[in-house]
């Protein structure tokens, strides 16, 4: 994603924007796009870090950082009490990975090699643990919805406990990928070739960087949002998640457009699991300890067009070859919920 | 269909109890009764005439004309401001081709000759392309039903938006079509054998009927359903469809009786296809035109039957193979919510 | 099973318990032990003598017998007018089997076989009736929830239909059974020989045992609940099924151990659906006799972990093959369940 580089340039520009006191939507427009390629280089330095070792700790550096970028915006958003925000920001992620991602993958990929086919079996394997995921991430939202009025305290009890669970589950899945001797998370080939040190270096300059920008654009999100009219849902949904992670995930498309869709699959459906399993718990623990305790209730829009996206994903894997036609579908299914959620 | 000719002696008998000041539901059933036939004549023809023509011009033929009987009375029904009856047509349309067509045809074809197996393959591509269409489709109720107390305004608008998407999802699937040299509608094997201008007759005598029908059948609604006790949402449901579009895919039920599965399969699941993405949006835009602006929000149950309906497709598709006994449990979830209806 | 026998000493405790008045904590806990073994020797003694018979006895004494247990359970509860528990014990038996169960099923069986395949064929025709019979069995819910408002004195009617449907398409699916020469109820292979006396005398002495244990449960119930602060409908969800049925069907468990996974599917997949099929309409039809009429209005949250649960199923199914991740999702899902039905 070499191309993203000239995007750096908006990190001096918000940082001195924020400076001189410009409006809050130039700063916010400024620190979102300086997100963009601070979290593409987060991505591609834990790469090259874990390229360098076995796939236990690879793969867990991957895991853990590969989701840095998103996890540091998410917790700047919990520390100002944005929890909507927040909330929404992991379900838009885990809808732009299922129908963005996956979307622009089929159309780029079957435009160019007609229908294309892949393994059903690792990919039935992974859409049907994203369907379970979601059914177990949506538990407490139907308890809270169809329940809860009487026992409102047992809401955030309840998604502690989804939280650990799914924790635990993340923990199991490794300790299946280490068993079957599968990687448990996706290596996406790295082009660039840097030193130990140059890598670490990009890492921990592009961490500080993702830090400040949130920060920034934390602060002006609120002002922002009252001059444009938009909603702190909104934002969450559709802005959050293509700076904070979709934009790495990309890479799925490419490998559509060379027809490896096995791997173009893997990386959309997998960063799905990802977020459920892991980014989303991780965010109620912490959530909790920074004093703003978050539950894992979703607007009932949020709950319904997560497990279209889940349903989805898993008849297309099931179906075991896509088409440019259905990518232009997932497309379609991804704008009008942006649209719907603009009026939330 | 040549025993559905004897039923043309309706349409004098229609007009003669019009004439003479009969009961509405004399008028009701008559206009009824002779708008089957009238249908199917229209259909027969435009397939003598895509027979005659290219791929793409006889696709298209069939796509529109194949359609033009339920489009009359749908236009008929909203001119008559019946915009519950037109909404309850469409939910009509697909339950009856996903559910009534598709489990007769299973039933019929099952108790003949066994386990039917058929290609998953294209199965699987309209199935999931259905879905994606239902989903479409469903996207302005989930808003209108969970959102839309805040914006009542934006529901039109969503409703514009979403039907203008879904022509052009159709667009897209007519270039899809052309471009992997496959038929976009289903040439159905016609029997009859008309020169060039009988089919032209046929066409415009049988639209003409189908027309007048209309407007016979739409002026003695709502006298007959007083009379009766019956719902708008009801005859929208089960008795429009089945007078307007549902008969002529009883064709589906001959080709699963030669064991033709593919061609059933296609027949069912690709007339949903065309009502979601091509008469829904049609009549969206043709009722702004007509002064009465019908939205897309169905009642919650029409879009849970609907989504039902619609899975239950594609599990069937994905399946690969059909036996009698789903072929009743079809009928059944049909019939079930034939009931159901009856009490909205 | 034969290490169950050990929990027949609960018989005599539970009588001695309730002779002596002890409180009913100690009587309900003593009294559902006791159904475990009772339930399973009829389970044994059905087998037995469904083995010196042909298909069509054979197959309808596993079916009527085999669930004898839960239906004396169901029918005590009735007569004490606990329908909100019966009812809770019907969801419960199928959330049993499509998530305890079938979990169990595949993290034993894939913990020691690793991935296990198995014919997508029949799994796939067994989970699509799961789904046809849920969402029949769903329709007067759904019916309630979003329309009865108006007509309540049609919920009690639609479910008698609904039920009436759902006794006539299981003597389809007996009919199907028999036209395919396929056993229509599974005979799980037997370990014990008893003589055709000794089969009887067992089936007599446990089903009079199980009418008097589910009597002292029954009334032990509604004190106990008080006592230990937990609702009918939580006891109705976890308990009933454990006790009456689920118990038996640990078979699976044992069949999935074995590598058998076609078996232990078709135990878990096919239990489901006889209690759709076959339990859920016996009791409405009792209910009605004994003057206790239920309907089959199930609480939403009910009706969505039914729905899933039969989705989960049908997904695992289709994909034709299973690992442990996936039963400790099915396990995780179902524990979740019923810490939401705890407050429910």
């Amino acid at each position: 994603m070499t191309w993203s580089r000239v995007l750096l340039l908006a990190v001096p520009l918000a940082m001195l924007a924020a400076a001189l006191g410009a409006g809050p939507v130039v700063v916010l427009a400024l620190s979102a796009l300086a997100l963009i390629p601070l979290a593409a280089l987060i991505g591609e330095a834990t790469e090259e870090l874990a390229s360098r070792t076995g796939p236990l700790v690879g793969g867990l550096l991957n895991a853990t950082l590969g989701n840095a970028a998103e996890l540091i915006i998410a917790l700047a958003g919990i520390r100002a009490g944005l929890l909507d925000l927040v909330k929404a920001s992991i379900t838009g992620s885990i809808l732009g990975n299922l129908l963005l991602v996956l979307g622009l993958s089929l159309l780029v990929g079957g435009w160019r090699h007609g229908i294309q086919r892949f393994s059903r079996q690792r990919a039935a394997v992974m859409a049907t643990m994203t369907i379970l995921s979601l059914i177990a991430m949506g538990i407490p939202s139907l308890f809270s919805h169809t329940i809860a009025v009487h026992h409102p305290e047992a809401v955030e009890t309840m998604s502690l406990g989804v939280a650990g669970l799914m924790l635990a589950l993340y923990g199991l899945s490794v300790l299946y990928a280490l068993r079957a001797h599968e990687p448990f998370a996706v290596h996406t080939p790295t082009h660039t070739r840097w030193s130990l040190y140059q890598a670490l270096g990009v890492l921990v300059a592009a961490t500080i960087g993702v830090v400040g920008m949130s920060e920034l654009l934390v602060h002006a999100l609120e002002p922002a949002l009252h001059a444009l009219g938009l909603t702190e849902f909104f934002v969450g949904i559709i802005l959050i998640p293509l700076v904070g992670n979709v934009a790495e995930h990309l890479v799925a498309v490419q490998m559509a457009a060379e027809n490896q869709m096995d791997l173009s699959l893997e990386i959309a459906v997998g960063s799905s699991l990802q977020i459920a399993l892991l980014v989303a718990p991780i965010l109620v623990f912490a959530s909790l300890a920074l004093g703003q305790p978050m539950d894992l209730v979703f607007h009932p829009l949020e709950l319904v067009a997560m497990m279209m996206a889940g349903a989805i994903a898993a008849f297309i894997a099931l179906d075991g070859e896509t088409n440019w036609l259905e990518g232009t579908q997932l497309l379609a299914v991804w704008g009008m919920l942006g649209i719907a959620f603009f009026f939330v």
